[in-house]
């Protein structure tokens, strides 16, 4: 038994169990099809409240013929869905999240059928949903009923919490973990949302980079004047954000915010090494977005500018005249928006904290407004269940899969990794052309088939953790 | 006959002759609101190209009626309007200019009483046109009108040229003028034009500050992108902006672009006694316009602000998102749009070329694109007939005239200046709360008539000046 484990865990093809779950889904993969049409039919539009209850209710249904204990929890906003199988005593508790409401689909006239008729061309199945992120998630509840229809059981303890306002920035979901950190405890989080890498390869995220977000406001006149009967009397709003600007961020690049990079931490020699095996090229970026160069500081690996460094861009800026021809007016107001992307370990409030000072320092008029503040979030690369998340992907999608240490963008991750303590693995299913928040969003049947393969081999590897030499006597015992 | 003359220069009453004019001004001062009226609800829009010829032949007519050789030329644009009175042989020659198109009159709704239906409320004329400029040019026209009707003749020599494109930024004056610089040659040019000082005192300009408009586009992607994905990748056109007008301006108010100051020429000792007496105080601005502090250099004098320094306004900013909340784009193309208010002897061309080697040199990916250039003016203040215009105002309207060397604003009066080489005053005579280029504009009875004064008083002094000590030996003869 133990021999063939290792054999198992070694190799790249499932062991017997694995492969009878592989078979079902293979065999069913029509009715499954059928069956996320029929899920992509109910609109979730958390921006719009449409639908949110009745998919909510919708999700507590099938994760109780599952066998589940779900229920719904209220927020502040739109309900948590979290149900709860945990009869795999002595094995690991994986929380596998998601969420069930969906961007809003307009504009409606841009999609070729209509987003919530869910239509099925060339090997893709077309829905508002479809990759971000009801195709991914019911991949994962496909996954759990494939194991329970072939075996009876699951190989791990489960969680799965499914939230319905991810599109509107989560707003709930830091203040909900909090507040149900017990019922969450578990040993990781794995999350099946994004792309796939465009050349379809599979991709594990280990971490997101932060965000603090801010809005600088300045006015000077009471009104817009003439710039001949005012200029040189009256400040301009849009000299003084200008001049703010370059000494926050100079020429070379470099954020000059006093004390923005203390907490930096550099990449462990594991994380460059990952990092170094991604395919990114600096040529296909530049020739892909038809850039002469990439931004200062020039000397800069295109990697360590995703993963390891905090940026500081501005998003807008807006002031005065913008017509057409020349108006000649001294603008009172201007507005500029930035954001920062922060990397361990930078708190996104203390950032504010220090921009603020700044803004004080060098231009006490101007007003500073704080916006979205995420903390980043990273799993170490050498996490006990690095290789069993690793192995899964493999063994669900036959390819080696891209490990990311960290991804540019941000996700919620840290309510996982730090609210909760609990490395968190961010597994996309969906391919990369999904058109996820734009018309015509789509899955193709192969990454929806290989997303419910992903998912079956991650639980069953984590029934089997002692035939990857992974230590389960650190693992705290859960209730039956 | 000397005697009497320079009594009469002397003082501030006016002698006989004028005396009999203002008489009937004063008689008819009735006659003229309604002839006013009259002129005024004919619509000459220039932007819509609404009413101008017939608006030019109504004039050409009037002209014609005063004994003037008065005619229409062609422009590119609108024509303009020329009528000659030369009959006062050894006396000099004024050139009045004016214009009789008028700004669009929307928004429709905010007018009392509609735009082109002129009514009189508490002393006021309402119409679009009404202070700007009709009211104006139809009070010089009166003048004239009161002097041959006293007289039988005009005390000097008058042309009388009425431009139809003023609103649309004059754009054929400079060529038109260069072509008709013979049928032009005038010993002085007059233009009533603007407003009054706010106390209700009068003003006469003798220069303005020239302009210079150009915009800065930057562009990077050919997309706006995500700013986590690709944030600190891809260069950001507003930062490349923002750190280029940077290297334009300093946060001390200095403009640092190389070569930009050269031809700056100090005002003399009459202009700075000139601007040190005009009622100019900070606390007013500042109060007015809710300030705390003018722009920088802090230390400069609020008349030095106004009259003897370039400025480089940014008249507008705009790149990325502008709405509520927070969007985390990076933005792939920002613009900027600038003017710069020259002195003499800035020429706009020259800065223009010097402004775009410096963006050359710190930003050559940023595209440099030229827009408006207008010459500084500047007539001394020691001028010959400075004298005349001064008591003609004193005369006319009771009130010593406020002595701006510069005008803070932008006119075309570079054309008589520097291309006809001819002294050149702009006398306003609407009231400061004329509402030009607004709903609602208007001209009180009062300006209106102190203007018909004015201008009768000037052509008088004009027609006296060996009066005033003023050598007409200098002045070239004119065909009678």
């Amino acid at each position: 038994m133990a021999q063939k484990k290792v054999m198992r865990m070694n190799g790249s093809q499932p062991a017997a169990e694995l492969s009878k779950v592989f078979e079902h889904i293979d065999t069913n993969k029509n009715k499954f099809v059928d069956r996320l049409v029929e899920y992509l039919r109910h609109p979730s539009i958390s921006a719009h409240n449409i639908g949110i209850g009745e998919v909510a209710q919708l999700l507590v249904q099938a994760l109780s013929r599952l066998g589940f204990e779900a229920q719904t929890f209220p927020t502040q906003g739109h309900p948590m869905v979290l149900g709860r199988w945990e009869h795999a005593a002595g094995k690991p508790t994986v929380l596998l999240y998601g969420h069930y409401d969906v961007q809003p689909p307009d504009p409606l006239e841009a999609w070729v059928t209509p987003p919530f008729e869910p239509s099925i061309r060339g090997g893709r199945i077309y829905a508002r949903g479809a990759g971000d992120n009801k195709g991914q998630h019911f991949a994962q509840m496909l996954a759990i009923e494939s194991h329970l229809a072939v075996h009876g059981c699951l190989p791990c303890n489960v969680l799965f919490l499914l939230e319905g306002e991810e599109e509107n920035g989560s707003p709930n979901i830091a203040s909900f973990v909090r507040t149900h950190r017990t019922l969450l405890k578990s040993d990781l989080v794995v999350t099946a949302d994004g792309p796939l890498h465009e050349s379809g390869q599979p991709i594990i995220t280990y971490g997101v980079r932060g965000l603090a977000g801010f809005e600088l406001r300045a006015r000077a006149a009471t009104r817009d004047l003439h710039s001949g009967l005012f200029g040189g009397v009256v400040p301009n709003p849009i000299w003084t954000l200008t001049h703010l600007l370059a000494t926050m961020k100079n020429a070379a690049g470099e954020i000059t915010i006093e004390g923005f990079n203390d907490d930096v931490v550099a990449p462990t020699a594991r994380e460059r090494a990952a990092a170094a095996r991604l395919p990114l090229y600096v040529e296909n970026v530049k020739r892909e977005l038809g850039l002469k160069s990439l931004d200062a500081p020039i000397d800069r690996p295109l990697a360590d500018r995703l993963m390891f460094h905090p940026t500081l861009t501005i998003n807008g800026f807006h002031g005065g005249y913008g017509g057409p021809g020349q108006k000649t007016v001294l603008p009172h107001e201007a507005v500029v928006k930035c954001d920062a992307r922060l990397v361990e370990k930078q708190n996104p409030e203390d950032i504010l904290d220090k921009i603020e000072a700044h803004v004080r320092k060098h231009a006490p008029e101007v007003e500073f407004v704080r916006a979205e503040a995420t903390l980043p979030s990273k799993t170490p690369l050498d996490s006990r269940f690095s290789e069993v998340v690793q192995r899964a992907v493999r063994l669900g999608q036959g390819v080696e899969p891209l490990i990311y240490p960290v991804l540019g963008g941000t996700l919620p991750e840290y309510v996982f990794t730090k609210i909760l303590g609990t490395d968190s693995f961010v597994v996309p299913y969906a391919n990369a052309d999904e058109a996820n928040h734009a018309p015509n969003e789509n899955i193709t049947i192969d990454c929806f088939v290989n997303g419910i393969r992903t998912g079956a081999a991650l639980l069953d590897a984590l029934g089997n953790l002692e035939a990857a030499g992974l230590s389960v006597g650190s693992l705290e015992d859960r209730p039956a």
